[in-house]
């Protein structure tokens, strides 16, 4: 059966329950069927709530140690869905073992984290895939194609914002997101992250950049449980953070990202100019995006909206009617197809550990260019991606 | 197993598809097992097509002709996503069996077999759920629970539109959904039995309506396959439909369907108001709607575009995050475990056959309306639901 | 100076500010000198107020009859912005004097009326030009164009609608407007007179119609000058109104209107359908529209917004700029400069008191078809438009 | 007679028709007589082109020759409307007579230049306002008053676009534009300087930037009258530009700017985020802006499309009905009821040359910014307004 994956999961959060989902949902959408693509083992912080998330999930074993998982020999592709910090000592260990890798994102809490993890994957052979989930997104996967048919010219212009209101509210208490140590950088790394990705795979390298960062809400309140309600946490990371880019291309961009954005849920939205045409992208719309294209009859010219359908890449496999809707899960469930297929047929997997640890180097760079008040120059990590 | 339902389904096309990642989707996001849930077996119109449609579908066995899998004793619960004029011979049979049945709309061609149907399931007792898929997306759902609040007051009018494409090209074929014998009236029964529904279940009974019909391409071209490639065959049923209503409790309201209507892909839409506010939805646009409530301070005053998010029903099933959005197959999802729900822990089932019956009787109603050219008062087979 | 037009205003509330904007607008921007276009007499209810107002409005001269004005041999057109129960009288006035008339809409309470009103001023060869200001918005002018020019194919469907909320609130007290007698009927004469006269504008004639009615709040509180504040005014004319239309080329459609419709300001929408593309507009938006045209690459097609701008009909007028946005005085300025040159370069003024009274025509049918629960065949009064 | 202002105009072209119609507007809106404003005397570039142009814009006068229309007795206030790098010669010529000044924007080539007007126009006691006219829409007038009543919390950021695509086409033609000695900088003079001022009157102070500077289309042809038609200009000034910059009251921001961005024709949109809640407004729809207010029932929540209407700032003198929508004229109206009420009673003018200054003193700086590819501390030139 060379064309079976065993999946092990690690961490049943948020993102963990999204892959479940998205394993069963790709399965039906690519018509992968169970014994090829199986939901194997689930680790997590104990082994009752493993137990427990694992029977609600649908993972046939489940484990309380993640290390057990990952030395499984059953086990054929380890999927991390824990905790950034995490990151690291799974994938080195999964690594080890000669498994398959498919990490959440950000891929490691710094550049030479996610350099090290890199080398190691390629050393050994394995196959890496990084959770970058906006890009596989039918709509965003046509936009890609557009600019490659060149329909859009030269891309000139990329202006992408990511922002979410989650911490916008001064009440919302003191966690691990807000400390160095446990998450790296703040909005930056768990918005700003994707957006960094996404103008790297629609507008190529970034060869300088300068950036700015800001705490808006400088102390939170600790949780009830402390003794001393009144006590506050020291916010140590960014809730807004800035950057202008200069693409390999010639392209400008601006990037900014903010978790005490009001009102913005799943604001990630972006609007990209070339020498013939323009796109207008936002996620909180995930399934249609706005098209300007020049050289039309000035009298009837203007931004198309255009609904998402079969005729875009993948969207077939969800719905053979335009414009009737895919969903968050969905992109995840592309994602894993492209998973299953990349390991089962040994084709490349995008973005990789190498792609993503390019985000990483990025991100350092904006800390050091915040710091420093000045431009810096950008590693070309990913090489000729 | 008391907990357990084998799902038998007829027809693999495009409804077969969705209901199949359905029912993949439903048991990840609502953490049914699949032990609980079966795709058990598939019918199809060949052995052969059912035979690899199963496999690809993740169903357990197959067969090229309904009756058996009605007749299966395995089988708790036939799932019909066969062509409408198939739905009665089908349902019938699963009913003598003894079986539940689940049926995509519209439930018949006639409300005289729409109520022979909802008279079987009755007698026999067994469970039935009719595929009106977009009453069961969340923020349809918090529509419905606005309403029952009151905070949108007496609704006074409602305005609902479903509008399609897909024949807008007078060069598409000609095909059995253009003849009355195969497919009863046309985006009537299509697109407008969606809309009727949708306006029951929002608004309540519907007293009278006057109707009127159009066909906008009286002809169509055979197939390239017919022999004489000028042929044209002769449309039979609407293109167009428009209903003024009258609801039971005072609201005034028009229903419009058009599957020639250019550029709209999956455009049901509808404006409710009543004495305290309004709200706007548009499916193209699934995963937001729009509010007004009256009494706010009038500078700031306006429709409020709300995301859907996990303070609505069901969203949280599938997303921790508001504004994530949901797609098309997660309305069949919720759909899917209402089904399980409900004939697992024998509660009831809705929009069930006699409630879809009564979709059938205002269809017919429209019909007599337009063909009478005066308004028809409705009976109310679907009591006081 | 036989290229002198003088203007007498009978008026000064809502409209006659609207129109006395509108003529030094219509002067800047279509360069007309103000020797040419004079603002001369203003008429209003009491000397005073005609005084004050002729003052703020930049009108020379003043009186508290209307009588007065329109006797007045230096005045060559009578500007009509009193209440709708006045226009009648001052109109038939006018035309015994001679004058040119520019009225407000609608023309009159009835068709009666109205056709008295269109045969007095054919009679006596003077001109005339009733308040449809919404056709005079470029926007709107170009989509008549792209109807003529053919580039939406067949107009197959029109759905209108005008609502408004401004006596949503039950709480707004009794009035005129509420009266048969001063008013005629109520959404149905005040925003519906505008959506028949838009409907046949852009459609053509209208052949037969179905309508429906609704008062949502029978009773509303007098003023609180009555002596008892508990007393209820009982209102006589219609909240909603709903009709479905056949056009006399085959076309379809429905046409709405409310003046309870909360968050509706100037909610006078539509969207047209034809055989080769469809387009929307929304005057909340006047300055732009969506149009869709079939027969583009399948994976770019999608409405498209376009902004009013130079391009299109009399905006170059205002702005050499597209997408500048024109406001709702504009479009009056426009029909004032129709006004002036129609009457002084003779030509044909649009819409004229025939087809003004055509749509009173119409609205008489929707009162008959209401109480006759029946379709009404429609009179072409308008012959041949 | 102290109440009258007799108007001097230089220039005729986009802007000097735009305020010629304004002139009219506003009286009329605002209900000033024209024995109080009065467009006395018209000068253009030769004596003909202002003959003509007097008669058809409604000035009683005209001259060839600026310093004639600055030393006439008869002028209280210029109004320049020629290009930008005549405002300094024409402006200090007008204050060197006694003149009040209202001046098209950007106010001069430098900051040296326009401190230069400065202090000459404060010396010599003369009024002053420049043509910044975002900020006297009604819309935006309000969301200055929602930021000051505090009910958007603390600001905290600013990201404003004014993007436009008159230079997208690498077809236009070569022109003074595109000159430094003519324009100055590029699309940050033309469009970046209302951004600027935009952010400044919105937010406050900027203490710091960085910004970005490019020209994507290096050479342009030269105009078909040229000699060599395959000669080609070298354009001088940016088309696209960025800056990060740091408010003084800790707010962030970005400011980008582009002539070159197909689709967007008046494309200034900003959105302002504060601790309690969000403002997006765009230009291209200016008669309303969105509103996202924290503290709502968080079912409820989401971002209010609010109608500028008569609750508004200025709104109720063009009309009673909200919704019925501003145009672009109608915001220099507005600025030009400034300009009258200030100048005939004494009152502050706003923005005036001070705070232009100030507005290119971070122009000045922008450049620099890029020239030295680091970030720059701003001059508070227009101390604590
Ligand atoms: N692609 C995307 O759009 C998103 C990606 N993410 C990423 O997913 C990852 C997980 O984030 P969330 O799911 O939001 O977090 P979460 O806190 O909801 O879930 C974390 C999971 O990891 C488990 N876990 C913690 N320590 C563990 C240990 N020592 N051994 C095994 N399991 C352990 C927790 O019990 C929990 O099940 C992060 O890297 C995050 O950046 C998160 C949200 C969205
Ligand atoms: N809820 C919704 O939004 C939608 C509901 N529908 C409904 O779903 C039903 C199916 O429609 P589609 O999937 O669009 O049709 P389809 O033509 O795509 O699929 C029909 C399926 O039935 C099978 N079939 C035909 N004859 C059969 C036979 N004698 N025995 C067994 N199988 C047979 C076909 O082989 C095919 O697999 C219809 O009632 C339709 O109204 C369709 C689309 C959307
Ligand atoms: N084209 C459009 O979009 C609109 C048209 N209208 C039409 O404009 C007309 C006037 O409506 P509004 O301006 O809203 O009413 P209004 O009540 O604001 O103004 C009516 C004016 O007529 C004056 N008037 C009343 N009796 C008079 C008399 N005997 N002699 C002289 N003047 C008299 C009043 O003093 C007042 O100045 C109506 O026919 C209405 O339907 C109104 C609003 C919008
Ligand atoms: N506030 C706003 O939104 C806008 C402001 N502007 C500003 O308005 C000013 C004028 O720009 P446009 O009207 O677009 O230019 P334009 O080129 O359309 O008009 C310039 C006018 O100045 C006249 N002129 C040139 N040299 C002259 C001289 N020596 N003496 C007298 N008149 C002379 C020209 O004949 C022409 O009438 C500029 O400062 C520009 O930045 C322009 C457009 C929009």
């Amino acid at each position: 059966m060379s064309k079976q994956l065993r999946v092990g999961m690690v961490g049943s959060g948020y993102m963990g329950k999204a892959h479940a989902i998205a394993y069963r949902n790709a399965m039906a959408a690519f018509e992968i069927s169970n014994q090829s693509l199986i939901c194997d083992m689930l680790a997590d912080a104990t082994p009752e709530l493993a137990k427990q998330k694992a029977a609600e999930l649908g993972f046939h074993r489940s484990t309380g140690d993640w290390k057990e998982l990952v030395a499984d020999p059953q086990i054929d592709v380890v999927d991390i869905c824990a905790p950034n910090f995490l990151h690291k000592d799974i994938a080195l260990a999964a690594i080890a073992s000669g498994k398959h890798v498919y990490s959440e994102k950000p891929l490691a809490l710094s550049a030479a984290d996610a350099k090290l993890m890199t080398e190691a994957a390629e050393a050994a052979g394995v196959k890496t895939l990084v959770g970058f989930n906006y890009i596989k997104n039918p709509t965003v996967q046509f936009i890609k194609q557009l600019i490659e048919r060149g329909e859009l010219g030269d891309i000139v212009h990329f202006r992408g914002v990511f922002n979410e209101d989650y911490l916008a509210d001064a009440a919302v208490p003191f966690s691990w997101r807000l400390q160095k140590e446990f998450a790296g950088t703040g909005s930056l790394n768990d918005l700003g992250s994707h957006l960094v990705q996404l103008a790297l795979h629609l507008v190529g390298p970034i060869s300088a950049l300068c950036a700015d960062l800001k705490i808006v809400h400088q102390q939170r309140p600790l949780e009830a449980s402390a003794t001393n309600s009144m006590a506050k946490g020291q916010v140590e990371n960014d809730d807004q953070a800035h950057m202008m880019v200069r693409f390999s291309n010639g392209a400008q961009g601006t990037l900014e990202t903010s978790r005490v954005a009001w009102g913005r849920k799943n604001g990630l939205s972006f609007e990209l100019t070339g020498t013939k045409g323009s796109v207008v992208f936002d996620q909180e719309s995930l399934s249609e995006f706005s098209l300007y294209l020049s050289g039309e009859q000035p009298d009837v010219q203007g931004f198309k909206r255009v609904l998402v359908g079969p005729e875009h890449p993948d969207y077939a496999a969800f719905c053979v009617s335009a414009g009737h809707g895919l969903g968050f899960n969905d992109m995840k469930a592309v994602e894993i197809r492209d998973l299953y297929e990349g390991i089962v047929h040994g084709q490349a997997l995008w973005p990789d550990f190498r792609a993503a640890a390019q985000v990483n180097v990025i991100l350092d760079d904006v800390l050091k260019s915040y710091e420093g008040n000045a431009w810096v120059k950008v590693e070309q990590y990913d090489g000729d991606q």
